[in-house]
């Protein structure tokens, strides 16, 4: 038997990562990497601010956090934003078989490059993640626009 | 008076660190991030091996140690090989106005995105970085397709 993921059930634990980076002073978006089995590989978040580095964004985490793997096809990257064109490469480099995001409202990334390419991207349009992410860049717009190189 | 950077010293910069990344045992990547007047911002290397992490190649470890910078248009980022998709999206997300690639023989990566995208891109064809990376894909060709995601 073939199941769908629950992938409503598989943000949860990105928007848990998002609300944690918020929580340390950081930008909220998280990412969590799963195995299409259902098994939790690694999931991390944002950590530009709390340790000045602007190499970890949400999904580089999740990936770094999910150690070394060997084939990403089976996997699900699923993440509160839509990954930037540095997460997007990731997931192309990689061959990460589908992305879930919680929304691309807020920015819409690579994910139309994505699709191009062959990755499954699912957009859940959540309305918690848009309304998160839309008040932290209304407050911090100096912070959000370093994060994406503006 | 405008000058144009010598980028054959400046790869000089990343084939030491690929050369380190080799004698630690590594993947021999190296990197460097440079603004366009000189300074070099921060340098690093492939760390797959040593720290079991992925998500360090040597452009996003030069990335890292440069540490927060507000805008890259005037950076320039040396590699001994053509950047990957992860590393190529790196560059097109945060805006580095220059790439310079030892070489692009053993492995094209992104580049032509790179140019279509309005990135200068620097191909040195370096003999040195081509027979040290072909050397090693050659010698250990399981731990290279791991860390292309192939």
């Amino acid at each position: 038997m073939i199941t769908t993921p629950d992938y409503r059930a598989l943000l949860e634990t990105a928007i848990t990562e998002a609300r944690q980076g918020l929580a340390e002073g950081g930008i909220p978006i998280g990412a969590a990497l799963y195995h299409n089995d259902g098994r939790l590989l690694g999931c991390g978040h944002n950590r530009r601010i709390q340790e000045d580095d602007p190499s970890i964004h949400g999904e580089t985490d999740a990936f770094r956090k999910a150690g070394r793997q060997r084939g990403y096809r089976n996997t699900i990257m699923v993440t509160t934003l839509a990954p930037c064109w540095y997460c997007s490469g990731l997931v192309r480099q990689f061959n990460i078989g589908t992305v879930v995001v919680g929304e691309s409202v807020s920015f819409a990334g690579g994910i139309d490059w994505l699709r191009d390419n062959g990755v499954k991207v699912i957009d859940l349009n959540d309305a918690g993640c848009i309304e998160m992410m839309g008040r932290y860049i209304a407050e911090n717009p100096d912070v959000w626009n370093e994060d994406i190189g503006e």
